[in-house]
């Protein structure tokens, strides 16, 4: 038993995305069915969609970032109710067994995590995503999105918001400590607000100075251009973290020679080529590198409750649906402030 | 004022090393006077002496592993007694009042430490080394070696053993976490060693099986060799740390594969040319890649009373003065188990 709902879909490889139906599975006793109000447009959306990252499932239905509203919840289900305002990140599913999903890193689950989209749950059917009017998903995966965020500015956190505040709050970024963000896109611009809001002094480093007053506007203290040499002059050796949010082929060298003794140069995007750095560069100043994946269910809660604490949400351009293979060229040429948001009332 | 004393010295770059005598400054109030009892051979000396690190300074009395007792001390020296046994490692000075100085991090001083040897005193002076018969250091750069631990074998513990013990610490080794040691040389050894007093469960990760029954007698639990492909598939996730002591361009990610979720994998050997990474590797399970730099003063003299307490001092092969030229050939072909240390009473 199933029910209809409509959604945007990608019926092959490279799209375009077109107005479908698809079915969502009747509520088994620990699901929770929700009305998707917002659906955020996530770079890597346009990745699957392409199939740059290997053989993807179609049709696809894109969306990892769904914020909505309880609308019938499984007869197990005690944490939610109807009417209650929830979000859906990029997982709905893992094991629940292993150490990881134990940790609260389901993330990393030993047997996979099961993808909203482009995946396969445990029952073996394909999952289908947020650019959708309703979603069912098991309760343990459904984060509540407190009052005082609107559901609009809420949904991109689901993603963006996760993937920064798991790794500033992980390398200590807060009071007394330099952040600098590399890139003011969809990511760094959660990047910046979120560190601002922690309490860190924040610094953008982009290719250009062409965002910089939003990037002021958004709580940075500085605004360097990478394309500048002496930018990595002048910065030399003054940040705690470094969140690179770009998938560029970065010079590391250059980058690190911005950290402090014992700083980390923490990476969320993460381009298709290798990276080249010396050895020297992490020896001198007992430096670090790393890279973080989005976050477990638990920091994505605690993610949620401190945005709506620092009233923080995302910069959003909201669209209709009939907008989203023009948004997805806007986002190709990153030509966004900063994250669309599908207004999902206005599919089917 | 000076004082003449023996030393072993390279009079141009490439050497050989020769008998020849250096000077030592007369005692300023802080100074300690040093009768050196052993100096470690380590491979950095190698590498000074050749200039693989760029101009050094000749003639050059290497030396950064030195053990012995005070014959000496300053007007104002409270912390030293004639008598006593100490050691000196890689500094000898540092400007005592940046913030990494401040914060124990002597290595790191913003206006460069003094290295021990092949560096330059903020007097204007150039430094010689531990293959002397006597030294004078600032007292803040002299360590104390317990009772218990013997100077030989505590010796190399200035330079290998604070090199390792460092990032140990840092990253958590101890009981219920896994630690690879890759390389079981001088600096291999210690890890190993250290390692396992800290609780820690051992695996070394060596180029071959040659050295295995070694490791195994040091107290590691595992040893695998990396030119066996199916070593990769074996540990894969396994480590919470890895430890790479080995100076060779190793493929990164095949490394970093072997860490568990949040694990690190730290670099005190460096090779010249840049290693390659994929990002993906440091996202995929929240990895890190980190570089480590020997110690700051207090936590040398923390290792070495860790190590007294543990029993813990490098395996060694004391050899006399005539005999340097020959024990840095073997060191270039790795023909040593593990340090050499030079008994310093056969100089002159």
């Amino acid at each position: 038993m199933t029910t209809t709902t409509s959604a945007i879909a990608a019926a092959a490889p490279g799209g375009p995305l077109a107005p479908t139906t698809i079915e969502r599975r009747d509520l088994r006793p620990d699901d929770v069915l929700i009305d998707i109000a917002y659906a955020g447009i996530c770079h890597s959306d346009l990745h699957q969609v392409h199939q740059d990252w290997g053989t993807a499932i179609f049709p696809m239905v894109p969306g990892h970032e769904i914020a909505g509203v309880v609308a019938a919840v499984g007869s197990d289900v005690t944490k939610y109710q109807v009417g209650d305002r929830v979000g859906v990140g990029c997982m709905v599913d893992s094991c629940g067994e292993c150490e990881y999903c134990r940790a609260g890193s389901e993330q990393f689950c030993v047997k996979g995590n099961v993808q909203t989209y482009n995946g396969v749950g445990f029952d073996g059917e394909n999952t289908y995503g947020g650019y959708s009017k309703q979603i069912v998903v098991k309760d343990a995966f459904v984060c509540r999105i407190p009052e005082g965020i609107s559901l609009d500015i809420a949904a991109p956190l689901l993603c963006a918001g996760i993937t920064t505040y798991s790794p500033l709050r992980r390398w200590g970024a807060g009071p007394g400590k330099k952040v600098a963000v590399v890139g003011l896109g969809g990511l760094g611009h959660m990047a910046v607000k979120l560190a601002v809001a922690m309490g860190a002094d924040v610094t953008v480093l982009s290719q250009s100075l062409k965002k910089q007053e939003d990037g002021l506007r958004l709580g940075a203290k500085d605004y360097y251009a990478t394309s500048d040499e002496s930018t990595f002059e002048a910065l030399a050796g003054q940040f705690d973290v470094i969140l690179n949010t770009v998938s560029a082929k970065l010079p590391v060298d250059a980058y690190l020679s911005l950290l402090r003794v014992g700083g980390a140069m923490v990476n969320v995007g993460a381009p298709g080529e290798p990276l080249e750095y010396n050895v020297f560069s992490l020896l001198g100043g007992n430096r670090v590198l790393a890279g973080s994946m989005i976050g477990g269910i638990a920091e994505t809660q605690e993610m949620l409750d401190f945005c709506a604490e620092h009233g923080v949400g995302a910069e959003i351009e909201t669209i209709s649906a009939d907008q989203v293979n023009e948004a997805y060229a806007r986002v190709e040429n990153s030509d966004v402030r900063y994250r669309f948001v599908i207004d999902t009332s206005t599919i089917g």
